[in-house]
């Protein structure tokens, strides 16, 4: 599987969003698009688990956004950019690169179930001086009236923790296997955002702010499987930083995730 | 335990093959065999699972083979240094170097057993202009006329896990657990050939094409020690990247595979 | 958390001691300190599994101990400075560093229950022409009257193993949540040694002599959630080698034990 | 020499400002203070060339102005953070940090001449968004009314250099050599910024968008020697990017700038 | 500059030949193409220098070469490539890709004048088993029918010298300057080849055989300024390694050549 | 050119000693042999300068000395080492390395001349609770009687550049260029101790502690190229650190320094 060799147009359509400009810690997530892209040559078409291939799809690479060094600029192109996308496939760039993708999506169904798979819970009102820093993206998506899942979160202030606990919008999963009961009645669409930090740093070692204690892939990969049909509208996989893995795992790992989950909800 | 340093001479001969000239992702397993030697320094020479030690063998450490740059070459080499060698136990190098060595073993003992631990299938007929190209290279031991015993496979085209489910000679056994029961009544001499990337990259991450989603060392070396007494002639390691692992874990597991299994089948 | 900016004076006094010069394969365990404090930064201050915060507790980092290069040297200034340390959390360092913290201790209590974490039986008498090898530290804190709780080894010479069984004042674990039951009646101060290659080398990449087949850190975070109280005097996380893992996932689990270890016991 | 361990207070004040938000093409440059600091451990206080030593000086590192991820946040910092420095010694971050320390300086002295060591103009009206990027600081600069001279600026679009040639208050200068005459009769209060990109990137790495063809060390440290005796008000050194550079000569080509030309205006 | 954004088609087709299956001593020049491109970015295209923009040119970025891992088939897909290019500016890949390149021109003018920028000879007649060697290619090229002239060789056998003297058809130049005379009657159609380890390693560091005390680029540069009007058909920049240049100044460097060489000759 | 396996015996030795312990800043010296015998196989046996080869010499590569860890017992391995080696052809190693030698061949010939290249004076009385550590090992040869001349030497505490000043026995040399006329009446046998960071940073970026401002390669070897002969009883290449270069152009100086020397004096 080349993403950029294996266009053909469709509804399905991966593009990047290479923007790190709120990185706190270790910036890098820019270069993730062209880095997973690089690791999708080295993957099948064709997963034994599903028996699908990507070659029986019609799905785009349309590249990256040009996004800019400011988040609002950055939320700007992206909208603009989301127009002409049917079901995205976002490569990220940090995490606030979600907001714009989710406020689209949000517009045009009115609400929406998002699905979190992450380390941290991402629940800050402001951070750094930026209410639209990563640590402030599950906030802002949450005052766009979504439902919210939360998978795997390990990290957190004590007021983010209060507030998964409080907010009724807000379903804390500890672990991935939960999600099948929890999704099976659901009729919203939904959206899955996949931190890559979600993963425990062994399996995922290319991320900014890598929290030890995290799922394997294999975990993951089994509780989608298992997932129920949904009305399934987009997903992305954000915070992969190619710089601080020179092996290479976290991307191949990053394109994998892309393979099942076209293949899986829409294969 | 320092490979290069334990050397008596003896029946059990470690030797590389640092060739990857059809390597078509990332090269760079050519520099395997001396990168392995440098973290055997770092391993003891007693296995406490096994109770045994290296020191109270005799094998002998006979250094790389010079292979020059075409496949055509290399299997040459590989052949001639092969006639000096009764157990082998060889250091890759990519897939291919596997060929020539299980080919001179056929040539001796009539059949072969190949156990196959590998995240690919490495069952195509050609592969980018040549058959024997790493991506063929168990076909082409199928072709020797070898019964092929195939752990762990979780990539391939599908036309690969066709033959691998329809092909008679072989066995395709999910998980290395369940190698135990199939060995139990093999009269064959055995051979086992372990690419690293059927370990998980994160135990693994110094290879080619790494490939998400496989085993644990524990997982495999706890299958290991379960194994009944087979006609074992000998094993390789093959696929280990140095360039791709500036920690070294994927070099110390190979070292701690070659010890194990020499250990456990020789000890 | 940064650990250098949470410094308000206290019993608890963080420090470092980076000296590696008997380090026989690959030096570098002197940048850990710093790279360890590097990675605090990227860590909440609040433990969501112990409902606590470092916030709440006064401590200081005291910085780095100025020891030279040689062992004579590094063993008299940690000792000096060790007299207006209360409770020691170290941060080495090669394992040699264990030394004379704890012989400190010993001066002051009497009698101590020292517990291991480390593939490493490190029980030898001397090694490459010193006694105070980090091969060696075990030894010597056994012949300062400490009782030991070694867990998790699996690595040393047959000689070692043989001693380990045989001491009466050797407690050998193989996994961490035999832990609890050991020290539930436990009477003697409690002095914890974590070598960070007592986890599994796709946890922990960045060490000097990474030994395959270890722990994953929620095993050992689970294991130590269960552990009773004790009388609980200092603690150290040793042989990070920041040098050998460019992601730094290493360094991030040992900022996490060191947040974790506070907590459990003094928070 | 260590900066952190020189400080005793006084007029001198070295400070880093970590902030690489607007940087287009790889961040990094937020890691310098620190990386540069590392390597002041690793030179001497005395200058051979110049026979004079830091330790003569009263100096100061003040450590790093917390800053923020957006422009407008740093600018306010720093800003805020020159009210007690009287002689700047400014480690970068990015070149967008100059703006507000010069601006300080402007509103302190009235009108300033600044030289600027660098490959590129940076004269740009506004770039990807912003006009604070990296790549119109100087244009910024020129609008506070300063003088600008210009040393070894080799890249630029066209309309950047037209600027050059035709703005009166720009002189440019090829080589450092020519800077001796044009400062001899200088009244004005003169502060220095050095983009590390001025040198040759044999000679400096580490540096986000590196330009061939610079300067060496050598020719730069022999026109440093023979320049006249100015009011010396500041400078800094930007742009180094420790990440793109793991044998650190980036590092310690700054750190030794910082020393002579400290010891040159203030020794 | 972007080269896979300066795209307009034209006359003048940049193409990358990803090959490098006959390296004997560290692969990685086929990652070189990608990896120039990215470091385009970084350049203007406007060149101080010359006074002239990119800009103002037609050329078209034809992306990469499909070539397979087998000298013959890289000939082959090279040779079918260059039918429809006019002027080539070919991105290696290690040396032996110039030989198809040469050959199609051969065909199409009859007789060539090659210019040759490199450390090494490349005049063995055989290499590891082939022919077709990067360390032949020069051999090959002669017996092409061209004539060569060879810039700052530094490196060979007795036996690469002795041809060197006493071949009619080579010219030997031991520094670039000499060029200009060299060309200045020269009628033939002239090429190109550059290989990058012509430079010293100080500002090429990433290359597979980095040989010691080269050139600088400005050396190359000003030579290339002095040159006269040729009849000018096309370029090559090859032996680039990117794995051994984690700066990226030496992608930086050929990413420059290649401006400044279109710049000369066609702007 | 391979050391290894050049090896022809001979009274020409080549050996490494692997030791860096009284490294302060970073280690990593240790590596350097094995990292140079690796570069040297990408270096031809002939000298195009001197047209000499290394094929029509008997020189032996010894391998490298067992040194442990501590400075007392390297001194003692390498001095009974020495007993058996005519012509010494050392690689270090950090600079401590050099004494056990010097003083082996100051007790066979009386007295020595030791021409030292270097960006470090080492005359340090001690240095970090060692009077053996590297700093101080030019102060340790002048007491063994030893002649010293300094080449260009750029570092150093105001105490050591006094010494240099004010001692007979020692004379300084700005450029690698003075020493023909130094050594055109040498009596004395004269011993060569390179420390590859008289090179400049750009030329040889591995090493500990590189001292921006030194002398290229062709410096050097067009100054070696015109010395008188002398009475040559050997030399060592010091201070390369393969860690803190991955492009390995260092390695490859220090190989080709071991060439040019050899064949220039003994060729």
């Amino acid at each position: 599987m080349k993403f950029l060799c294996a266009s053909k147009g469709g509804d399905i359509v991966l593009f990047g969003i290479p923007f790190d400009s709120t990185t706190c810690f270790r910036p890098g997530a820019r270069f993730a698009p062209d880095g997973i892209r690089f690791f999708s040559e080295n993957l099948e078409d064709y997963s034994p688990e599903l028996d699908k291939s990507l070659e029986d799809l019609d799905f785009v690479d349309a590249g990256n956004v040009e996004c800019g060094v400011t988040v609002e600029g950055m939320v700007e192109s992206v909208t603009a950019f989301m127009k002409d996308v049917k079901y995205p496939v976002m490569l990220g760039g940090e995490h606030s690169v979600t907001y714009p993708v989710v406020k689209s999506l949000v517009e045009r169904y009115g609400e929406l179930c998002v699905v979190q798979f992450d380390a941290h819970a991402d629940l800050r009102d402001e951070y750094l001086g930026t209410k639209f820093s990563h640590a402030c993206v599950m906030r802002r998506i949450l005052e766009l009236g979504c439902k919210l899942i939360q998978v795997g979160i390990r990290s957190g202030t004590k007021e983010e923790f209060e507030l998964m606990r409080s907010c009724e919008r807000i379903t804390y999963l500890k672990t991935p296997k939960e999600l099948a009961d929890v999704l099976i009645n659901e009729r919203l669409p939904v959206y899955f955002t996949v931190d890559i930090d979600f993963f425990d740093p062994a399996f995922a070692p290319g991320t900014g702010t890598p929290e030890v204690g995290g799922f394997s892939p294999l975990e993951f990969f089994e509780a989608i499987y298992k997932l129920p049909a949904v009305k399934f509208v987009g997903f992305d996989v954000v915070e992969v930083s190619p710089p601080y893995d020179p092996s290479g795992i976290t991307q191949a790992l990053a394109a994998k995730v892309v393979r099942e989950l076209i293949l899986k909800f829409w294969g």
